[in-house]
């Protein structure tokens, strides 16, 4: 699809490095009116009211992404989905971001329009500017890296480290999905490879493989927490895993927590698949990563504004450092939490 | 120096992410109160009064740099400067930028802290917190992202297409140096492919290579202006060489201009230098890249407050549109200007 076998398909090298910039980001509109200045001179130039969140990631061929399964739009949407999805962590709307590409002249110029399809309407339905980037050779494969920016009142960040003893610790959405998505593509990829006609049929499998391929970053919890007029003690995203993330809160808020399984949100998709790969769906939902949902706490006195959400499941409470970080299990046992992460859980069957 | 071929050296994966960011970043010092949280939550937080610029470069090994004969500190300190080069070209201050690095499994921790020991060093001579990055595996090389901020009052911020029939053309420090530099490593990559006991005398070559592999951007540039009261109608840094960038200027400005031969900063060594190489000095000066000066115009009015100051020569004029852009050579000949680039200078030889 993307490769540059085909005559009809346009080489990198016909477009300089300024050419190939505009080419690719003609199309893009400004939506705030705090870029003053976009793409095109030696900086962009945005003026905020309130503080800015910056963050930044970076996507590597072969090691975050496997073009194989990922098609290249996907890629583009997923790479703004893993930075936004930061930016909402901290409560914050975001605002702009760039984006600089390396890539090798195995791709096309019309390889990198399919990407940047999938980055202008991310930019477009979470309502970014692109305000600059980078376009430029690589020897060998391709790697995406964004910084996003984003805003909001001093007193709304919220950071990791404000979490107290007797908060509730809630999550967005579902978790587990988009491991378990990557777990479906693997597979299909190795059946692919023994026999190149088979026809995989992954209807079954839709919620679990767009969780993976085409993530949607949580816009709307830091506004929905500000409807309710909730303010969060501490927050974090979840790419590495639900385990992974609640440690981190812990850590930096240091208190510690405990979880209650039978409270874990979960999709009934996602538990008839762990059985057809014979995994256990809590292990799933405690380490797969990539969900990009919000992991967060809020006092206890707030609870009657959350409660019934559908966006949100209260999963467990916060305690003192001195008590552990423990998962209370479907029969009543108390287990510790490790960060194992969803590439060591891989490593570990 | 850098492989991961002996036993002493400590690989990558002894450390998780996060462990690595922490360890390589240890010692950097938050020096702006704009610095409200750096590393270590989703996302930094920067509160700054007056509005800010943001750029970002990407530099990727086996096509902006060699590490046969670039050591990893001065690529850290280098990649650094590359990005604080745009902001000054706004005529603003640096003051965060994040930091991500790709690299694979050849690189050790202790080159890494190599990299990370230049990244700080550029950090702390220039005043600028390292407030945010990534450091992830790649299949091959490494590729280092940078996003630099900075910050000025919106009226003296400057693009690029303010320039008007009469300014005059400046630039800070010498032109062609950093390109003559490179010529004289890749003829000693050369030579010691062939006699690797042979011991380049690379004397006479110090300010030359220096420029090339430790380029310093002009942070002074901007201070100066301030001083003397002069806000320049439009600037860009120089990276592609003088050529290419003047006529973004004139492009975006919607005007020509005249350069005279006679008036272009050139350093003696670089004279000599051509001479070996039979390469002729006017062209290196024109299309060198890498210099990482600034080019900017200035009204008339204001000659008087930069007459003989020794950071700026004046080396020409703006003129309309129609006139076109030239080069009035010795012999007082019009040459049209046209961007070659330093990349295609080497071609054409």
């Amino acid at each position: 699809m993307f490769n540059n076998t085909e005559d009809s398909k346009t080489k990198l090298s016909e477009f300089g490095e300024f050419g190939l910039i505009d080419h690719l980001t003609k199309h893009f509109v400004i939506q705030h009116n705090s870029t003053l200045k976009s793409i095109g001179d030696d900086a962009a130039v945005l003026e905020h009211k309130n503080p800015i969140v910056v963050t930044t990631d970076l996507l590597v061929e072969g090691i975050h992404f496997d073009l194989s399964y990922m098609p290249l739009k996907h890629l583009g949407y997923k790479a703004v989905m893993v930075n936004l999805s930061d930016v909402y962590a901290m409560n914050a709307e975001a605002t702009q971001i760039t984006v600089s590409i390396s890539c090798s002249n195995r791709f096309t110029v019309e390889a990198l329009e399919e990407l940047y399809a999938g980055i202008q309407l991310a930019a477009q339905n979470y309502k970014v500017d692109v305000i600059g980037g980078d376009t430029t050779s690589a020897v060998k494969g391709i790697s995406i890296s964004i910084t996003a920016i984003g805003t909001a009142p001093k007193e709304k960040i919220t950071y990791r480290s404000g979490a107290k003893p007797n908060d509730l610790v809630l999550v967005s959405g579902d978790l587990g999905s988009a491991f378990m998505g990557l777990k479906v593509l693997e597979r299909e990829k190795e059946v692919f490879k023994v026999n190149p006609n088979n026809q995989p049929d992954l209807e079954k499998y839709t919620y679990l493989v767009e969780r993976q391929l085409k993530p949607e970053a949580r816009k709307d919890i830091p506004e929905l927490l500000e409807q309710l007029e909730v303010l969060p003690t501490a927050m974090i995203d979840i790419s590495d895993g639900l385990s992974s993330e609640l440690i981190h809160i812990c850590k930096n808020s240091s208190v510690g927590a405990n979880l209650f399984e039978d409270k874990l949100p979960i999709d009934p998709a996602l538990i008839s698949v762990c059985e057809e790969f014979e995994l256990d769906s809590t292990t799933v939902v405690l380490n797969g990563g990539e969900d990009y949902e919000l992991l967060f706490t809020i006092n206890q006195n707030d609870y009657d504004k959350i409660k019934g959400n559908p966006n949100l499941s209260v999963i467990g409470h916060i305690t003192e450092a001195s008590e552990g970080i423990h998962l209370v299990t479907r029969a009543n046992t108390k287990l510790p939490i490790q960060a194992m992460g969803w590439n060591s859980m891989d490593k570990e069957k």
